[in-house]
């Protein structure tokens, strides 16, 4: 393996300290998730340092290297070090899709589920997705902040320190823009960074029955136009019982249009070319693609600069009893890169376990360790156009960091279900 | 629902304090995992208390019942409460298959089986349990109690307070004499209370290559005389590339005749009669048993008093890419009661995490939440011959006792992955 070697920060004439305010130092495998081609997702060539150390000042990253190039001198009585005597180190988890702001939950559900009935099929009968819509607008927004702070916490004893979190439990107006509120707000009171993605186009709502465009027509026209500066993303659900690939393309342009970012969740229970639309968007995500062509996916792979990146969620097939997973493998091997999540949420994905999820992709998607580590840091940082701040531990970027119970990276999706972390730093804090 | 109804011990002139030393009140669910047929494990008839108590006196439980039936004079100064806050109490989890004590792990070799190679392949080529028994071999003592303890503590806090521990990873006297030891040891050094199993015949190791029957032999007349009172079970692992039927039942007899309990690795990979012929010699349970067919598992339910239970491993599957699952749903309709446990091993199985394993009996295997509760309670106590001891909440029962962070059972296998434990109690002591 190579060195990134030691990359101090320069700070010419400056009057405040610069030594270290954190060092983790004996990091027997530092897994940095850079050094892949530039400008580009990642699959697998990232580099591991061995027997290095990573140095933070305030919030950010200011050098990486070898143990035997630390620069002793920036260390002083108040730099707090942290020994991880051998272990893996890596950067803390980006989680790119989960739907975090919701009221009640849907285990009974669960049990109609393990009796044989589809998620169609409930979804038909008003369960479903509808059930929580109405949980969710019943719900004051100091329960939903109380529910997404909980549910943040969860995330964080994982090692996540980043967490897309899309509305889509509202269907009108008022609740929508609560439900990005509530994500804003629980971004703010604790230290996982939240990135809001407004979703109100997840299912038509019943006020609108029968009527998806014209209930796409009042999101754009009353509901987007306050949103900007809140969410940086626009997404919808194109699929049977939701919206057509071509209600979803005149949704998206016009969303596109207000300046917003796009994600799309296509092909998760049918192949209707969702994916392939929005990538022609520029979307910069593509979600479940369980369905999605290997031709699709192979013309998806040319993206350039503004490559699409297809978010792949396993344990949504685990818990729908589906057994169709999307072939991460062979999507890698046409030039698409991949990133791995949770898709947390009430209906199809009642886990905040990302490890589970990453041994999953192994297990059902045939990633290999390596590209299922990037599947949940720098690959889920590009899905949320934050390559250049997270999702691996380079000079100059957030000092998210997780300093693991394991000594080799093998070991990560190895340990079926389990939490490997040991230690959280976010921004350059050690957590509790 | 109906209730227990308080159930005060009787301490007639008694002249210590008969105060509780333990109560947990205000549980919103109370899964007692007790009323059932007598003497019969369980499969979904067991009663749950809405608004009740649980109380203890040292590290047993001395009355259950509802909140309204609380006898307050009980309580003293010195009384510790908890309160459940309308959540769920449960027992506490009994896993009753696990090879706990070894050394290294077989990471690398999940990259390969990623690749494709199966389990009886990686064997073949000397990898497998073989790469495990060199390392356990080379091993110290003072490392194997390390990792078990460790191991311990993680099952710990998964809220599992009885761990059965097979040794077999040693394959020659001293070593597999120091994996009970070394159970034994772990189990006193920390609250789980560990149940060792001898499981010499886990294959047959190089020293008697093509020699199985010798091997077995040669356990018979070296090891197991030395084991009697360390272990009360004998197990042995029956599959091709193992033992045969033939062999495998001439041991159990021997072993039986020296006064062991069996137990069976069976019908794991292959059909080959190994869970019947154990059951016919009154095994205590019958494990894995993915491949056992329908009519043996209807034979195997009319087992009257001496009730043999499967112990399904729905993690092993799932992490061998085998997708063929005990039908355990099947298996319950037809009078077999089944346990539930994560077989955490280093080769087939890398998890302590109980709570995914029920989650997966309940997607694969098409178990209710109920009798997938069971499972990891009374029935797994059923299959250590504990059923008198642990496994549920009843008056003259050790108080091994869960509180969990959720407010209705079915949420215990919906939340995927996650693990819903609040607070233990292992012998009437809360665990930090
Ligand atoms: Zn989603
Ligand atoms: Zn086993």
């Amino acid at each position: 393996m190579s060195s990134l070697g030691p990359q101090p920060v320069s700070t010419p004439g400056a009057s405040y300290s610069v030594s270290y305010t954190l060092l983790i130092r004996n990091c027997g495998q530092l897994l940095t998730l850079a050094g892949g081609r530039p400008n580009r997702p990642l699959t697998t060539d990232w580099l591991t340092l061995h027997d290095a150390y990573v140095a933070c000042r305030g919030s950010k990253i200011v050098a990486v290297g070898r143990m035997g190039e630390l620069d002793e001198s920036q260390i002083t009585t108040d730099t707090q070090v942290l020994d991880a005597q051998g272990r893996v180190v890596m950067p803390g988890l980006v989680e790119c899709h989960t739907h975090l702001v919701f009221a009640g939950n849907r285990a009974h559900e669960f049990q109609r589920k393990l009796q044989g009935e589809s998620y169609l099929d409930i979804l038909a009968s008003g369960g479903g997705i509808l059930s929580t819509v109405r949980a969710t607008r019943a719900a004051s927004e100091a329960e939903l902040l109380d529910h997404a702070l909980r549910h943040l916490r969860d995330f964080r004893r994982y090692g996540v320190t980043t967490v897309e979190a899309k509305s889509g439990y509202g269907l009108d107006k008022e609740t929508e823009l609560r439900l990005v509120h509530v994500a804003q707000q629980a971004g703010q009171q604790q230290p996982v960074r939240v990135v809001p993605t407004f979703l109100g186009a997840h299912v038509v709502p019943p006020e609108f029955q029968g009527r998806p465009a014209d209930y796409l027509d009042y999101l754009v026209r009353e509901v987007l136009p306050e949103l900007q500066g809140k969410a940086a993303f626009v997404d919808i659900f194109c699929e049977q019982g939701a919206f057509s690939v071509a209600d979803s393309r005149r949704y998206l342009q016009q969303a596109q249009a207000l300046g917003f970012w796009l994600k799309i969740h296509a092909e998760q229970l049918h192949d209707m070319g969702g994916c392939a639309m929005a990538a022609d968007l520029g979307a910069v995500s593509v979600d479940h693609c369980d369905y999605l062509s290997l031709e699709d996916a192979a013309r998806l792979g040319n993206g350039g600069e503004g490559q699409t990146i297809a978010v792949l969620l396993p344990l949504v097939p685990l818990f729908l009893r589906q057994e169709k997973y999307a072939p991460g493998r062979q999507f890698i091997d046409r030039g698409l890169p991949v990133a791995i999540s949770t898709d947390f949420n009430p209906g199809s994905c009642p886990s905040k376990n990302l490890w589970l999820a990453l041994s999953m992709a192994c297990l059902k998607m045939d990633l290999t360790p390596r590209e299922a580590i990037a599947g949940v840091t720098i690959n889920a940082a590009w899905a949320l156009r934050l390559e250049s701040e997270i999702g691996s531990i380079e000079v100059g970027k957030q000092a998210d960091i997780l300093v693991l119970d394991v000594r080799d990276y093998t070991e990560i999706p190895y340990w079926l279900g389990e939490n490997p972390v040991r230690q959280v730093v976010i921004g350059g804090c050690l957590q509790d």
